[in-house]
């Protein structure tokens, strides 16, 4: 017998019958004699709806207010997943973050879970219950209800498996698995059986958003086996799980695109110690996270910087360094929205020689240019044209995998 | 400075304009230099909403899990009202029904309150906030989330006021107060400036549905002044206190009409000592209620008893009957569920004479027949025919206050 967590987003649970179809898919793994915790999000876009009702009220209103909202959202979607299970025959009792034991920081909208008390959820499923619990949020130590932000009920489902010593944690999504590429934008893109935790970050970083990040190093961190597979169909999906000696034959794991940055290159910089250090503490004063950083070979005692930033934060990222341009006599500063990152990831990576070439090679092939490169232990990024985007991570995924 | 609590309806929160409006009146009570704690209902018809949700996946789920679902209305609305305040320049604090400090009975859907600790709504005040308290809802002693069944909100702000010594607790609703006959119904009917609580537990009971009974008894008890007004007019409404001297002043304080009844007739029952009482055993068996009582007197050893429950139980009430019949030896058994039960309520009743006559006077003025009466020390109820029972409301108005 097995103690196995499954998460269920809000697309699997938009309507009666996805909710019937979720309490088909648990009830049959406790029929199989495991003992299961359910995490499940707000239904499809109930969320959507929460804020605009915010929204005609007061765009403004406090963090603390906008959580108590929201949290109504899981409370809605764990009722019904509850009654759904009762209908098929099965005892179920549904639990409320505070109630599963979910202790978070009093950061309202994007609280850390800083301990999971599950004797509530023990205590049921020693009643022989089938636990469903309220994804992404929790309690401060001031008893406030919390929300946990973006991903927060992938969070919420391995930080229960890792309070539980679980043997599995699933993540049931709206897609098969992790791909080697985004398979609506390259065709031959295959499902990977496993890959490791490592490589899984560096891809849920790079935009392929299958698995949130904070899940991931949680997972990593207390050695939980993830599964990332579909609600739909049947078929077994990815494991995410330690490095394995299997996953290293292979080259790489993926392709990704993230498309949401920006690059900001400031040109004619005094070619002297510190610049960059004063340049980058004015943008982590404004919270602005800076992602590749190039600079060039200074001549005439002058330099450029590039480098990128979300895409939201771009103009932030100029404005913040209007300051800098006067007090340090740089030349100019210019906001390019208009590229992608493309990346590859894999474990593989260190041990064989040629995997950059190999990607520089695709995109030589495919005519696109290269502005800016970085890269890492399992990865190597390079930034190009927005338009080129598509293109680059089909001939890419093609020099591989074909 | 007083402590005020505020109620508001499910109408009175329907939309964000509405929302906006509570948020007004709760802020000018506040600006005044009171303390104040509003109570909130779910919005307009999310309850339904929420219910329909339930019933496309199972009519029959545990009562737990229905606790748990509609419990999410009350927690959108009071954080809705918390952010309208907040828009409006106030500090609010909303709190669920656990935050808030209520602990129930774990019968769901229909708990009581067991006790109230305000501390949390407390320190909120001293705060300088102003609280809103999820109505409805409470904790049973397992941590688990109940409901208090109908007109819950009602009952959640008296016992708040109460908890906390409060100086008023202000039931705002969709009508003005309470009015000596239903307003839609009869043109010339009056706003009543105060009545009594006993006054207004016999017209909750009699189906003038202003407010719920568990309140007032509970109003009652403690000693708490309710204010009865709309939430759309500003007009001061109905005070509901302890019997006054001038109260008494008024021969009635209205007329109700109640059509949820039906009448039961069990014919020719021998008429030997303990009958009546085997009979109704029968019925609080099967928890059916019974309401007024008429025994014929007896001839040739047999009699006739009627007697009124309410409507949806009726046929239950016949059906429970079935074996007495044969046991006892019964004639028949007649239902009509075409009647209806006027009443006048008046505290000045005991101290006057002729109430009664006034009242049948009026009846035979209309032309209206009388199945049965039931007198109390400040009610008096007819039953009559369905049909009849907005002319004969009219009637014993006009009779009564022209």
């Amino acid at each position: 017998m097995s103690l196995i967590v499954q998460k269920f987003g809000g697309t699997s649970v938009a309507n009666a019958e996805r909710v019937m179809n979720v309490a088909k898919i648990v009830t049959d793994t406790f029929a199989k004699g495991n003992d299961v915790v359910v995490v499940v999000s707000a239904q499809g876009d109930f969320t959507d709806v929460l804020v605009d009702k915010q929204m005609e009220i007061n765009p403004r209103a406090s963090k603390r207010e906008q959580d108590m909202l929201l949290a109504a959202g899981e409370q809605i979607s764990i009722a019904l997943l509850a009654m759904a299970i009762e209908k098929l025959g099965y005892h179920a009792t549904s639990l409320l973050g505070w109630q599963a034991g979910f202790q978070t920081s009093s950061a309202h909208t994007n609280a850390r879970i800083k301990r999971v008390d599950p004797s509530r959820i023990r205590a049921a499923i020693d009643r022989h219950n089938i636990v469903i619990v309220a994804g992404f949020q929790g309690l401060s130590r001031f008893g406030d209800v919390t929300t946990l932000g973006r991903g927060g009920s992938d969070t919420s489902a391995v930080a229960i498996a890792a309070a539980m010593h679980a043997d599995l944690c699933q993540i049931y999504t709206d897609v098969e698995g992790v791909f080697t590429a985004d398979p609506r934008k390259v065709p031959n893109a295959r499902k990977l059986d496993e890959i490791s935790y490592d490589e899984m970050l560096e891809l849920a970083t790079l935009g392929a958003q299958v698995l949130n990040n904070r899940s991931v190093e949680m997972a990593k961190k207390y050695n939980i086996e993830l599964e990332v597979l579909s609600s739909l169909t049947h078929a077994p999906g990815t494991i995410v799980k330690e490095r394995t000696k299997a996953m290293e034959k292979m080259l790489i794991s993926g392709v990704a695109k993230d498309t949401e940055i920006a690059r900001v290159s400031v040109t004619g910089v005094p070619n002297i110690p510190g610049i960059a250090f004063k340049m980058f503490s004015r943008l982590s004063k404004k919270d602005i996270n800076v992602d590749i950083i190039l600079q060039s070979i200074g001549h005439d005692g002058k330099k450029d910087i590039s480098f990128t930033v979300a895409k939201n934060r771009g103009q932030d990222a100029v404005d913040a360094l209007k300051d800098y341009m006067t007090d340090h006599g740089a030349d100019e500063i210019l906001l390019d929205t208009n590229v992608a990152k493309i990346s590859i990831v894999g474990a593989g990576m260190e041990s064989h020689a040629g995997v950059a070439t190999k990607m520089f090679e695709a995109l030589y092939d495919a005519q696109i240019n290269i502005h800016m490169i970085s890269t890492s232990e399992i990865k190597i990024s390079v930034l190009i044209n927005a338009d080129d985007a598509d293109k680059a991570v089909k001939a890419i995924h093609d020099k591989f995998f074909d």
